[in-house]
Parts: C-alpha cells; structure tokens; sequence
C-alpha cells in the first residue's frame, strides 16, 4: 500500500490518504480530526487497519492535489552519509562508524515542488536515497528487531550545497527546500527486505546514479540498532539512507544542477519523485 | 532579569519563572494558560513585559523547586564546535567556517539533573559553553542586526562521548541527558556585548577550563547571521557557541567524567550549572 500527504490545489488543508493508479483515497475525512495527519496516523499505530479503505473509490484524482513531504513535520531526520562502496571510494571515507548528520523538518520539500539552489552556490549537487520512515518508538533495539519499527519506505533527494558541506555536513544540508521526500511511502509489509531495491536519479533525462541497496555499506537494520542505542526514534521520525556513487562533485568536469534543470529519484517498489530546480 | 523553567518538586506541572536571590516569582499562573511555558513567552514577545512582576513577592524558595533545561522543548539546537582559538589549537582544526552539529532536544538535562555517562565509553568528556537563547524570527539576519534577535544567555554543559564523536559530532553529542542547559537565562538587555564574559568549568573542583568569550574565533552575531542565511531561526532556539581548550581528551594524561563525578561551567553575569554524573 502506498500513502501520501497532499492538499487539494485549491485549499490549505492538509491531507492525507492511500495512493491508487488513478488518484488518491482520502483518509482525512474518514479517520476524522483525532487524525489529521500521516504521522498522527503512525503513533497511533492505524496504518494496519486501513486494508478497510483499500477498495473504495478514490476521492482526488492526481490532477487535483498537491504532494506534500510524506512526513510534513518529523520530529528528527537522521542522515547517514557514505554508505555506499561507490561513494566511500569517491570520497576516501576511511571511517568505519555510520557517518550521522540531522537535516530539520524545514528543509524538506515535496514531490514536483521546486527544490531551491541557493544563489551563493555553483555546487549544488544531487544525491538520491532511500528513506526509512519509523513506525513505532524504537529505543536501543537490536538489528535483528529493527525493521520492526519501519512503518514505510520513500525516495528522497538529499541536495547537497557542496562547498558548505565540510565534515560536518549542516550547513550543506540545512538550505530551505532542498530536501525532496516523496511521492508516497510503500509500508513494510511490501518491502519485507529493503536491501534489494534498484536506486536510480536521472538529471535531465540522463542517468547519473545507478546502484542497488544492496551496495550500502551498514543495511537499514543496522542504522536503526547504531542511532537507537542513543537517540530514541518515534513514529514519523526519518532516516535517509546515504547516496550511492555518481554525485555530480565527484566527476570530471563536475556536474551541478542549476535552475531549470529536473532531477528525478527511482526506487524499486516505491516510484519516481521528480523536482526542477529553481 | 533571569528567567528559569521548573516544577515544583511535589507536581509534575511544568512551570517557569523570575528567578531572584531567594526564590523564583511564579509567572505560570500570572500569565494564564495560553502561556504555559518560556518558549510560548518569547514567542509571544512577552519578556520585555516582565517588568510589573519584577518587584513581587517569591513564590517558591529554591529548595521547593526542581530546575527544567532552561528552554525544554527547542525547536532547533545548533551546536557550532571548535570555536575557542585554544581549542582549535588542540584538535587541530583547519576549516574556517563555524563547525556546526545539531542536538535534539530529547538530549537536554536541567541543573543539578545527573548527566548519564553512557555505559559503553570511558570517553565521556567535558565541554563548557555559552548558550544563546533566540527571541525572535531570525532569517538572513546580518551580524550587525543579529544580537537584537537574542533573547537571553545561559550556561551549557555540552558532555560528550568523545570516541563517538567522529568529524560529524551526532553520535557523540545526542545521548539522552548530556546536555546541562541553565540553571537560567539571563535577559539580553543584561549582556548588551556576549563577547567579554568570563567561562570556566570545574571537575570536582579543579579548575579544568578558564578563558573569555572574547576568544571566540566567531562571535555570537556572526554565528547567527551565518546559520539564519540558510536555516530560519525561531523563539526557543538554541545556539551553543563552542567550547574553551582543556578538555579532558587532549590532556596529558586524559582526564575524563565517570560516575559521582561533578562538572560545574560558571559564566559571568549568568550563573553556575551543575552536575553530578551518573
């Protein structure tokens, strides 16, 4: 099952509801005000019990919404950086440690809204991810528990201003609207192992990534175990997973993204999250 | 003037004050409930209406309070490292824009709350700072108009597991109660110049860090105007602004925290945080 967050073109109300072929089923109205949101839907642990919803006719179709962050406000995002052979290699990563940066909720953008390079930069460049969307309060468990508490799994663009990235990555990764997240997340149940999917970003059409999450260097299971044993994880709260290689700073000439330009994630089994660049 | 958050130590009742010599004036039930707490107060812009409570009596004498972390529940906590001349000098530190990290919120202990040494390092380590509390919208802010952004001053125990700390600092510094933030803040119009207080910090004690805010590499204003160019700052925020050098992990021998221990950061014109470690 797919579920996504939107509003309707015409209104500021947020929405949210389960994403068919032709549109979207609204979930607002049915789970009333109690839940008015996807992550309020989470920690109330409702996403099991909305196969009841699943056949009926969908309310919206897609020309008449408007995506928004799947999670609109997480309460933490966790970043983990080279964590794929490929990118490690392009950046000499010599540290074993999950390397752990935090974006803020406010810097997360939504599929087919812009993402905004900022004028201060000629290096803006792309990184596609997947996401890992928590379902349950996830507190030093162990690897072997740990998808468990995954409610779902996204694509995410984590655009990166390079020349501000430093060691330490906030700044880089901190500009308003540049982290796309999105369209919809798959819950977990249809990802039962997260460590086959294909992961591809295009730039203009050209593909610029192209790995399998299978490449990452800790798996999904182990990032929860790392971050867990000191940071207490919630429903709605968001991991990314790290960029495979292919990054625009890392080629000869490098490649940057510039206003105009369209930048497009693919993950197996989740879908295709677009942006232009403004 | 100084202002504390706090619960009387019979109630769970989250509370927040004026602190005086004796005691603290309870402002929670003066300003009724659409107040309930010093974040909604600076985002009210409601400090400078304090004067009229200032002369009142105490309500709570020190001993029938249990202190909270100055502001509980920032949005955003930015830590900017390696930001003291001696302390560059001691890691070695090259780049020349403000290292910055994030803590999350969930990571805060008040005065006199124990800091948790996490049981798997011996590594737990001291670090002394200055904390600025925003008061007001900050976004592109210049350095020339940042310090009217500040809302007050408090003092920050910044504990950190040094060996998890890597050159992305997140894992070292998001254990949960290994921030020490307060025991107050003292209002800006206190401290018109952030950048001529002495800091020090004591173990046991001993005197183990001794320098002035004057040593900062980048001052408070610029600090604001570099984060609020791509991250938009709100009332509650938090930005603690580096350590001095003498640490425990760059002395000979190191000298770490281990349980019973006490750490104590004393600035000027603000007050003395304390610590026990368990």
């Amino acid at each position: 099952m797919q579920l996504c967050s939107f509003s309707l073109s015409d209104q500021a109300t947020k929405r949210y509801g389960i994403v068919q072929s032709t549109g979207v089923i609204d979930l607002t109205s049915r789970l009333g005000a109690e839940c008015p949101d996807l992550k309020t839907l989470l920690q109330r642990g409702g996403i099991s019990d909305l196969r009841a919803f699943d056949d009926q006719p969908v309310d919206h179709p897609f020309s008449a919404i408007r995506f928004l962050p799947v999670i609109e406000n997480p309460g933490k995002v966790f970043c983990v950086g080279m964590n794929y052979a490929d990118k490690r290699q392009e950046f000499a990563a010599t540290l074993d440690a999950p390397t752990l940066f935090v974006r803020f909720a406010d810097s997360l953008a939504a599929h087919e809204q812009p993402l905004l390079k900022p004028a201060t930069t000629s290096e803006f460049d792309y990184e596609g991810e997947l996401a890992v969307i928590i379902g349950s309060a996830a507190y030093q468990v162990k690897a072997q528990d740990a998808l468990q508490h995954v409610a779902g799994y996204s694509c995410f663009m984590d655009a990166t201003v390079r020349d501000m990235q430093f060691t330490w990555f906030t700044a880089g990764k901190n500009w308003q609207q540049t982290g796309g997240f999105g369209p919809w997340m798959t819950t977990a149940d249809e990802i039962p192992n997260p460590q086959q999917l294909s992961i591809k970003t295009w730039l203009n059409q050209r593909e610029v990534q192209n790995d399998t999450t299978a490449s990452m260097v800790h798996p999904v299971a182990k990032i929860i175990e790392y971050i867990s044993a000191f940071s207490p994880l919630s429903p709605g709260d968001v991991i990314i997973t790290g960029s495979p290689g292919g990054v625009g700073k890392k080629r000869t000439p490098p490649l940057f993204m510039f206003p105009g330009d369209e930048i497009e994630v693919e993950i197996e089994k989740i879908g295709r999250l677009r942006h232009r660049i403004a």
